[in-house]
């Protein structure tokens, strides 16, 4: 690390709040604000409001020349080409490449003209910056091998391999919410518009499909029918299932084992140290997490049972997103 | 290169014979020779022998010097540790640990007393060196990102990410012929003792298993029928697929779809720029490679879509598992 400069930038673009913040190597966030992400009308506003938002918290730390780098976490984001391609929830950036880390660079050389060379931008999706946050501060630290899965409102990944995020050809390597889990007409429909994806079944909005399809077959008794079905959420499942009860408890059964077996595949691939799983399907604790470690070592190839660990992001906090998106900056 | 150094060694160490080669940058193999690989009750004899095929090879291109460095491609040969472990189908391997690119190492000292550094040693599995081959010699030239698929007695893959082939944490990553296909009871019993992988349909006593399948529940007329079921090889059903034959070309089709499906699985892993397939099954040219096509086209996000070449490997020929190997020497 450059030790005149101890900073980085990380910033998690959402859907909602766009959040920067001044990170220490340490992974403490020293100074943070943030912006609404869609109340502007181009993406040149949105990055004129996010560096006047930035300006004092640079002057906090000491100005620009104090900061190593920038990193940006944001839907649809592409390593290789710095650019924001296509999302479909972001109002300045549905129709087309905005090439956001470049344009961040650029509007930031104009705040500090004592800067000899730009500021290095970088940008990833949401689950690659959770992967460089794991390996930089939290449970990956010290591994050059793992994989993160992000169990949100999609099923989302990164893979890092030889220490490096796998990008692939494209940079869109990692979708491993998208490999096929059950194949033919029996599968699930996935957001991606094919069917029987991991997601479909193992993302927040699968876990509560899973339990309405249960009760709606079912005439067993659980905790999650005090509510209309078409209103349980992942969080009621697991509230249910901390309080003892079957069908809950058989939601994360079924949910686990295919997330099991999926690793299973995933381990023939990369053979990962470990498997670190991030969002709040994983405050259930042990209630998913030993369903998939059992459905793991009974799918996994031999030559693999017992090596991967498997853990639980220690970065799930509210601040996880801006962690891995700085851990971009020191790039 | 070190233009000092202008060769390197390739081993193929198979089952039946040991093939060592002196390769030039151009990948042409200027000299060559072999031993039987079980004529030997030890490693060490095995390697003593080995070292002494090989004086004659380097006495010919100058001596030791003149060699960058050697690639062993060998079953169960483990990258990180240099060893080969517990290969069943070697007698002086099968019952544990051998330090095979070391003893190599050491034994190569004592050929030429001048050299000032012990030869660099290097060891892999077949499919790996077969991907390291492509990358060096053939079809992947130039590309960093990429996925050799082997089409043999079984399913294997060498896969490489960043211009670095993919080990993992303990050296066996890509293990591709035994991601799951078909899962639950249906899946057909694999070599490796797991149910449904990959290699139990689509390597060549797959592919036969299919053709005896198929042939025992219909009474399609086929040319498959004019041999007894129990001997037809996956030779047989590419020469009456060549032929026209209808269940021949069924059994492509099938095999080609899996293929496909799984390939879209590894593109939402490692988004490789293209799939090389490596092999006999592969000499059936467009009657298995067609199939694969269209079944990835039609199985992998759309967000992949038409953007990985699928390619048979240029080096098809037998010195092939040699070539890949020496590239190794080049580390």
């Amino acid at each position: 690390m450059d030790t005149q400069k101890p900073y980085v930038i990380g910033v998690d673009l959402g859907g909602t709040n766009t959040v920067f913040g001044i990170v220490d190597a340490r992974g403490d966030i020293v100074a943070q604000d943030s912006i609404k992400t869609q109340a502007y009308q181009t993406a040149d506003a949105f990055v004129e409001a996010g560096v006047e938002c930035l300006k004092p918290l640079i002057a906090q730390v000491g100005g620009l020349d104090k900061i190593a780098g920038m990193g940006i976490g944001a839907p649809n984001a592409n390593y290789y080409s710095g650019a924001i391609e296509f999302a479909p929830n972001l109002s300045w950036a549905h129709n087309g490449v905005v090439p956001l880390a470049q344009m961040f660079s650029d509007k930031l050389s104009t705040v500090n003209c004592q800067l000899s060379t730009p500021l290095k931008v970088r940008i990833t999706n949401d689950a690659n910056a959770a992967a460089m946050g794991e390996m930089a501060y939290g449970a990956a630290r010290g591994m050059k091998n793992f994989i993160v899965i992000t169990l949100g409102t999609g099923v989302g990944s990164g893979i890092v391999v030889n220490g490096q995020l796998l990008y692939g050809h494209d940079g869109f390597a990692g979708e491993l919410g998208h490999v096929t889990m059950v194949r033919g007409k029996e599968g699930r429909l996935c957001g991606c518009g094919r069917t029987g994806c991991l997601e479909a079944y193992c993302s927040a909005t699968g876990v509560a499909r899973t339990a309405r399809e249960i009760l709606a077959n079912t005439d067993r008794p659980s905790l999650l029918r005090d509510k209309p079905a078409e209103e349980i959420e992942s969080l009621d499942v697991s509230i249910a299932a901390g309080k003892g009860d079957e069908v809950a408890n058989e939601i994360f059964q079924f949910t686990g084992k295919m997330l099991g077996e999926a690793c299973a595949d995933f381990a023939a691939f990369s053979s990962p140290e470990a498997f670190i799983f991030f969002g709040g399907l994983c405050k259930a604790g042990d209630l998913i997490m030993k369903p998939i470690e059992d459905s793991y070592d009974k799918a996994v190839m031999p030559i693999f049972r017992g090596k991967a660990k498997f853990l639980v992001s220690s970065l799930m906090n509210a601040n996880a997103a801006v962690l891995g998106a700085s851990a971009l900056g020191w790039e």
